[in-house]
């Protein structure tokens, strides 16, 4: 198809691209291997990743360096020698930082590429596999043997993830992974006949390249069953434990068959390359809905996505749980920040009426003469009591009176600052205002183009 | 105790009053006895109901006349020469009309007094009943032969029940019915001893002044178990199939429980001479409140009580249950009639936002596919589709599209004049002014003084 030789055209790294992106790791793998040979270490240093498999789209190319231990070394061991090699590693680049996953390791910069500096086991199989880092040391393998040349396919299917708003098994993202992407192109052999069978890719839901379900059938099935929930269950072809598509959401997964459903039917540049979706003025929006937006404005806790937003999208669920049982409407949900965070509820009304109905227990009995003997009004419906109450009328009044009684399930590292948030009704400061439009349009999920 | 025998002395007829009673009532007797001579028919003129009971209360005194026929006469006949003789009967009286039970009847008036003139059968036992109106003459033989010398008693039960608003066993009222008050009295001996005993009368639940357990165990404890949900169980010591209490509502019964508890506690004449409660302004009222009062006003049917008032209630009801769905509260409801009907809805608002949220199905499937080719916005939350829709505002098009759409479930005989009513958003016409405050302000249900 012309279209998509056009989109390789613009995605496909050019030959000088390519010329650099393999100096540069050549370099850092001789640097790598000068250091290991300082510390006369039994190490074997490892490219994996999109560069090593070479799946990466143009411009996007951070280089993964694994440093691999022999088995026998103790985790300890791996853990504090592995750091310190790649200190010594990224010291010799431009700059390096420590970061954190599973275990400490170095994030370094050199010549305009990002550098993860992994330690990891050296494993063959997967009945090895000891840290979560270690498969992909066989992800890569089995990737390379595999691919069978249908990379530009990968890149393509990447872009097309990345221009629907699907990319990335982060849990902030939960779409498909690169690793999930080479597979499916593995399975399918290639981009379009990938897209014009994804009503039997969503049925037949069950992908095992490896024969898996035969191999080692209890394993694997006790995959299937524990993953049944998931859109899609892709046994790792290289460990039967595992489902590749685990993290994707039924939500990324519905715009990947929406999205390709469409794409079939007809093709467009705009699928790979969207245009930026169109503000407008979210105050003439919020008259025209005749609905209210409320906005908690509070500082950004020094925590990273994978943290921060999770947490974010707890309280933000954990407001509208909250505002529901009191009797506000909440129409839908947002998060996110720039220079501060933020959570956005879409309600229907910012007051709500001063007297609520108040039911009390049945009759006869000694809770009924209580409520009888309490409250100042009193009457009967059926054999239940019932009083009014007076309650809180503004959605702000409301909002500080459920955080003082510690009344909204909140992410844990946000109920200090969340408390002391700023509550925002029917305005947001300046640089929100294109998310405020984003999100009452509903552009921001829309998947229809 | 001083303060019952002041009530006394103000419900207790007068010597004078008895004997105009005693006259009339035996002169209209006479009447009776010559028109059936007139006839030459078989039939026995008997008194029922509180007059022959002597348990009737100052300046309340209908006169029930019944005309026994034997059991032989066939039910065809007996409504036929009944009700002539009724009429025969009414002629010689100051004036009469015909009104329907279960079978036609002659309403006079003589001399300042109601007198219903019911054709019924002689029976003698329960196991003779025929129509629902021979059990009268059973229940006044029952009474008067047990009641002791505690009419005055009776009295006293009769004015309280009437000052809580507990009395009458109308469909629109459910409240304790005269017969019942007579039999409260012959089993606990004594209006204090009632009173001081209630929370035992409710959780004993059933009363069997005849026996009937034991006598007639099959038939009787059949009523017991057909009756469960009744607040009491007043087996009918002339009749072991009856529930003497059956359209006693827990509603009632409740009001009984709690002013019992209060009045033993604290006695007052205010129980039994309730001041009227004190109208205020209900604009002001829902201003307080904060909610709003929606009044559909129509022609008042020509129906009887009995039939208009259940019929409105269901109506309310309807309404109720609809506008919930389209997401308005409705906290309480009111119906009558003064020259119109109305139905009274109190509402958290009376605008609601233009666009709400649209659920569409689960993918994957046609059903969504259709779904998303078919809305302009949408999106995925978990397995389902969303889109968005505009609804109609103002609560009064919400509610002309519900009647257009027969989507309110409405009493058979107002459909049509519900369907034309003038809907009044937070006003009334002054002849409504003061049941709208008694509505808002509860005092209408209020049962604590």
């Amino acid at each position: 198809m012309e279209l998509l030789k056009e989109v390789l055209e613009r995605i496909k790294p050019s030959e000088e691209e390519r010329a650099l992106v393999n100096a540069v790791t050549q370099e850092i793998l001789k640097i790598a291997e000068e250091e290991i040979g300082k510390k006369d270490l039994e190490v074997t240093p490892r490219l994996v990743g999109s560069i090593a498999k070479d799946t990466y789209l143009s411009g996007d190319h951070d280089v993964d360096l694994f440093l691999a231990f022999p088995l026998e070394v103790p985790l300890e061991e791996l853990r504090k020698i592995g750091l310190e090699l790649g200190k010594a590693i990224g010291k010799r680049l431009e700059s390096y930082e420590i970061a954190y996953a599973e275990h400490p390791y170095v994030r370094a910069f050199y010549k305009g590429f990002d550098v993860d500096i992994v330690p990891c086991y050296n494993v063959k199989s997967w009945r090895e596999v000891k840290t979560a880092v270690d498969r992909s040391l066989l992800h890569t393998e089995w990737v390379v043997k595999h691919l069978d040349g249908r990379n530009d396919e990968v890149r393509l299917l990447k872009k097309f993830l990345k221009g629907i708003n699907a990319y990335g098994s982060e849990v902030y993202v939960r779409g498909f992974s690169g690793y999930l992407t080479e597979l499916l192109i593995i399975k399918y052999g290639s981009f379009m006949n990938l897209l014009e069978n994804v009503e039997f890719l969503g049925k037949g839901k069950i992908i095992d390249l490896e024969g898996w379900l035969k191999k080692e059938p209890e394993i694997a099935y006790k995959t299937v069953e524990r993953e049944g929930e998931s859109p899609l269950i892709v046994i790792d072809p290289v460990d039967p434990r595992r489902n590749v598509a685990s993290s994707l959401s039924w939500e990324k997964f519905g715009v990947f068959y929406f999205k390709a459903k469409e794409f079939v039917e007809k093709p467009g540049i705009g699928f790979f390359f969207p245009s930026k979706a169109k503000a407008g003025d979210y105050k003439a929006l919020l008259k025209k809905k005749g609905t209210n937006l409320v906005t908690l404005l509070f500082p950004k806790p020094e925590l990273v996505d994978d943290v921060l937003l999770p947490q974010l999208e707890r309280s933000a669920k954990g407001f509208e749980k909250s505002l529901k049982r009191e009797g506000f409407e909440v129409f839908d949900l947002n998060w996110g920040y720039t220079e501060k965070a933020f959570i956005m509820l879409e309600v229907d009304r910012v007051e709500r009426p001063r007297v609520i109905l108040k039911p009390g227990p049945e009759f006869l009995g000694e809770r009924a003469l209580d409520f009888y003997t309490k409250n100042q009004k009193v009457w009967i419906r059926g054999k239940r009591l019932y009083s009014e109450k007076e309650v809180k009328e503004g959605i702000v009044d409301v909002i500080e009176d459920l955080l003082t009684k510690n009344q909204v399930a909140l992410g844990k590292n946000l109920r200090e600052v969340i408390k002391n948030a700023e509550i925002l009704i029917n305005f947001v400061p300046p640089e929100l205002e294109e998310e405020a439009y984003l999100f009452l349009s509903k552009e921001k999920w829309n998947i229809k183009g």
